[in-house]
């Protein structure tokens, strides 16, 4: 398998289409490489020059005569592929390619692409890009890219790394991040993605030692399960995964499929499966940065509880809305420990947040005693002060530093960002000393609330995927609800019981068998059956014959040429907490399970909870969870509660039964599901094969 | 009525309780006013000393020589009041008070808080705190402030002004925007708020032709139609108005007995306010600032439609997704201008966002043909660019910087911001030619977004706000569910008929009047009749008289004290969409009237919408189409369309009754009320008089 250091630590570099001119596409990175001393050999590769920017030049690949481990292309795209099958024959392992004119352009750059992806497959040699602006590795001064950040912005070492599919935005990443300080250590572009995509490099970064926090950009993935992989190579290395995935919105779905012309797929199942890997995803680049700045010490509290100190009574207050609107408990301080501080000032808040008062100014040990008390006796996960340019004043920075550096003491384990607002050297004495500063204390906090979120997910683990075994395939074509409940009920999910009835006396025997009872239309060409007079609710034994006949003659009206099986019947089964459970087979992600609340909240209020299939009743149940009307669940409004572990045992089945199918099914849906405080049961289901849509 | 002059343009000051240690609070101001040359006279007040950081002193405030307008009090709690009385009579127009220990500590403090009020009332003078930090006026470098962000942060002038509750926060704020290039013109913080508060502080910014933007930071605020006002003369101004109203996680406490009340917290009302009056409530103080910031140049577009374009296309997909989070509405360019576009660039972007793509390093007059065209044609009411830091590159920042303004030439009154990294010189000639800049694109989109929201509300003006007749006081004690549908009903409001039956016999008579029926025990006493067993639903004639006595039966077991009136039957009315309307008195604000769709999506999704009471017809619609859930309204999931001008007309009644009755109502709910294709009907009210409350 490749590896980061096969990709990005060659010995060696031949640049096809050096430039002498180091403004242009083919003289940049030979410039960057000859200023910042690249530490291997350089061969530029021009027919027409003899030297290039002071290099020897060579008229091909082929007749450079040293070994070549890396090769940059910056030629039209018409003679790419022929430099990719040189650099195969010169045993090179990577191909960068700077070269725009492919899928990008749709016609015939879309099989030029394909080209290139065959000869990674067949070669073996690695292809980054065609269309991408370049790559670096900045340990060993390699930069093959045209990016002009890298003149103006030096990279320094660090452990953070980012991959953007889009160049021109993982360059504004590049220097948003050299600007706050933070060290990058390799930095991928990946353009068009014919062979190397952001899957591939976030588990080529997770397994790299000298990676500590991984930065991604990405308007659509190609391979969601190697994304799913990647993220928990992550996990398991205690590795924050911070991830931008744009195309949220309509224009924005519309702007990046024109942009990289690739699939989108839905942006629910982005998130979750993001959420469920313990990645966090970040909604703009200054969030982005903010936490991957907060990941400096590597410390990452494994729970939600947040202690807070502040100078000011109304930050604090302010951090505590910011702090609930992030899902994050500002706990109270034990009684013991408030009296502790009521007794050194009498009037200051002890609570939590801890409010030092203007006391402080009179007395700064308040504040290595207060902030003790806190992590001594709070149990807090993870504290924040808020010290504004009090931090930054002359007379108060040095002390201020000091007393929060003598309250850690013994607890380097722990973290405690401040609020700062200082010069950038007063500011570096904070971070030097382990306390990463933001100016704006609601940044504080929701970088806080990403450490704990990364913390709880590498406590936690991978979650439990269950088997799905190998299973026969769908039938084909349309399935009426009897076939595709059978199904379900065959593969031992909850269904409601229903016998076909073919005449009126038969409907009668049923409807005195089961009570009040459902009547359905049963006919695999009426998929709206309400629409076509075909439903009847509560009807009883007396009414059933008349029932079934008006069912079956408005039916004939709405559609004279549809097949009447007869009418299903059903006991009725009410009460509960109407859901809709669901499966289908996502472009990107593959098969998938759905949770929501029926009807109006999975429409309009789209209160609906995603994961890759299959899942375990566990995550399932986290699923309801989620659920913004979980509430319902848990018997809100004098409703008994109902029992969720039935529900989520059925998510489960459910998503077992879709990833067994993933060859042949559509989407499968059990709608409406009802959760009974007793066991749950689906009254309808909707089966739609491959072979059905594609009809 | 007070002026800002009154208070903040003062010829002299007096400070009792002067130090001659310019680091203590009492020396700090005299510091402040001596460093920066104040305009105008100091006499420091202090028996103890002859002089006062080199200043005559003056033993008592009495003995001042001169006139003395501004009294600045740095005296123990105690003796504070004493301060005020000579200030009075020394015809003082202000006195400030830094002094704590008032209503802040409780006890004693309470009754001399009152004290201060008092006096304020009496005398005329306008007391400023007490337990406050002070204020400035830049202009006249008048400085009776503690703050130590002085000595490092002089103010440079401007027309934006910050009013805080808070002290220590509002010197965050004020160093912040100091630090950010924003000029300060005045600055007050209001302390405990013993006569001036910040609603008035905002009237009176709004008042003053030299400040255009107005900052606030809340915790609460004591008069709630104060801050309307005062918001409305911000908007008839044309001033923007940021507010920050922190403590949104302490909402719930103030839970009330009624449904609505419970449900509503306060914070909900806050927010309604705010927006309804068109003032932006940041959430961050960064926020507060980016918008502060973007509104220097005074161009506040009335419409949403947005232009993007970028040298990024992955940029353009982020700023799109982040309107679209903001409501702005990213448009297509229309079909001839993108043709224009295209033949410029053919592989660029041209539907909006427009990409330059990297052409643009080629020929920089692209940007000012792109963006031409975006403005010319696209119609859009702000534009944003973004550039990175090749707005910041030494050979590029100057050519694209002419060719914004070229682009600009002749549409000065249009708003273009730009997202650039960039050296502060390089931003700031960005920001002089008009530019407001942003290193962070979603940031830039949020700023847009409220200033777009200024606009609108600029445009839009004051909402009509019906008379609300004076009526006669509401009966005391307990209301039935008839009695409250009867005073509703006298109102003008759609109540559903119903008929108090006391009988079997007269029960029948009444189900075959009316159809199937709505059978509801009438009894003072119960409140839940659900649970008293105390409802039937769907009775016919056939059924009625067992029904009627099963119910008093049921009642009779439930609570066997209970007064029973006998049965309340109505009409059964089924369909429509379930709605909940309601008023109540709020303690801040008065009355406001709420609506929200029935049952769960108010008590578990919360989508409620606010108003202060009354409300015409026209802001009633706005508040249904608030609504998350108004696609129901609109006839979602193949449901007829509800009668919403009919349900909005009852809306607005029943803000006119609350209105009318708020010396005597605490809350009154319609629940539910059921919006038909063809009008609205309330099914069952509730009135709560502060009587039933107190009792």
């Amino acid at each position: 398998m490749t590896t980061l250091e096969d990709l990005l630590c060659p010995r060696s570099i031949a640049i096809v289409g050096a430039s002498d001119d180091p403004t242009r596409i083919g003289g940049r990175p030979l410039s960057h490489m000859i200023n910042q001393r690249f530490d291997g050999a350089v061969y530029p590769v021009n027919p027409k020059r003899e030297t290039v920017q002071g290099l020897p030049a060579y008229p091909t690949l082929a007749e450079v005569p040293g070994e070549v481990d890396f090769v940059l292309v910056a030629v039209p795209a018409a003679g790419v592929a022929e430099v990719v099958r040189q650099a195969a024959e010169k045993h090179a392992r990577t191909v960068l390619i700077f070269s725009s004119g492919f899928a990008e352009m749709g016609g015939d750059g879309i099989a030029m692409q394909a080209e290139l992806s065959r000869l990674a497959r067949e070669t073996g040699v690695r292809v980054i890009g065609p269309n991408c602006l370049g790559a670096f590795n900045s340990a060993t001064r390699f930069y093959p890219t045209f990016t002009s950040t890298i003149d103006r912005a030096t990279p320094v070492p660090g452990g953070i790394s980012i991959a953007s599919q889009s160049g021109a935005y993982g360059s504004h990443i590049y220097m948003v991040s050299h600007l706050r300080g933070l060290g990058i250590r390799y930095w991928l572009t990946t353009g068009n993605e014919a062979d190397l995509h952001i899957a591939e490099c976030i588990r080529l970064l997770a397994e790299n030692d000298d990676v500590h926090t991984i930065m991604a950009y990405a308007e659509s993935v190609k391979d969601g399960p190697m994304l799913s992989e990647a993220l928990e190579t992550a996990r398991a290395a205690r590795k924050p995964v911070i991830f931008m995935k744009v195309g949220r919105s309509a224009v924005g779905a519309a702007a990046a499929s024109s942009h990289t012309a690739s699939l989108a797929g839905e942006d629910a199942i982005y998130d979750a499966v993001l959420r469920s890997h313990g990645a966090w995803r970040a909604r703009s680049t200054e969030e982005m940065l903010d936490i991957a700045y907060a990941c400096r010490p590597r410390i990452y509290p494994a729970g939600r509880r947040l202690g807070l100190v502040t100078i000011s009574g109304g930050a604090g207050v302010l951090m505590a809305d910011a702090a609930e609107d992030a899902g994050l408990d500002v706990a109270p301080m034990p009684a013991d420990a408030q009296a502790e501080i009521k007794q050194v000032v009498p009037f200051a808040s002890a609570l939590n947040p801890v409010d030092v008062t203007a006391q402080f100014f009179n007395d700064l040990s308040l504040v290595p005693r207060f902030t003790k008390a806190m992590l001594e006796r709070g149990g807090y996960d993870g504290l924040i002060g808020f010290w504004t340019s009090v931090a930054g004043s002359p007379v108060l920075a040095t002390p201020l530093l000091k007393s929060l550096t003598q309250a850690m003491k013994g607890r380097e384990d722990q973290i405690f960002l401040q609020s700062v607002v200082a010069p950038d050297e007063i500011r570096k004495a904070y971070e030097d000393a382990g306390f990463p500063c933001f100016e704006d204390p609601t940044r504080a906090v929701n970088a806080m609330a990403a450490l704990m979120a990364f913390g709880i997910a590498f406590e936690k683990g991978r979650a439990d995927m269950p088997e799905a075994p190998a299973l026969p395939p769908l039938p084909d074509g349309p399935m009426g609800e009897r076939e595709a409940k059978r199904l379900l009920a065959e593969a031992g999910l909850p269904v409601v019981e229903d016998r076909l009835v073919r005449s009126a006396e038969e409907a009668a025997e049923a409807a005195r068998e089961f009570g009040r009872s459902a009547f359905k239309i049963a006919s695999p060409d009426i998929l709206h059956k309400t629409e076509a007079g075909g439903v009847r609710l509560g009807v009883t034994a007396d009414d059933a014959a008349a029932a079934f006949e008006r069912i079956m003659a408005s039916a004939r009206a709405h559609d004279s040429k549809a097949r009447l099986d007869g009418v299903l019947v059903s006991p009725m089964i009410e009460g509960g907490v109407e859901m809709i459970l669901g499966a289908r087979i996502d472009p990107v992600f593959g098969p998938v399970v759905m949770a929501g609340l029926g009807g109006v909240f999975t429409e309009i209020f789209r209160d609906v909870s995603f994961r890759r299939a299959p899942v375990s009743a566990d995550t399932a149940m986290e699923m309801l969870d989620e659920l913004k009307g979980s509430a319902l669940l848990k018997g809100a409004r004098g409703q008994p509660a109902a029992d969720a572990r039935s529900l989520a045992q059925a998510l489960s089945q459910l998503s077992i039964f879709a990833a067994a199918h993933a060859n042949t099914l559509e989407s499968v849906e059990m709608n409406p599901v009802r959760a009974l405080p007793d066991g749950a049961v689906a009254l309808d289901a909707l089966i739609v094969t491959r072979k059905d849509r594609a009809s």
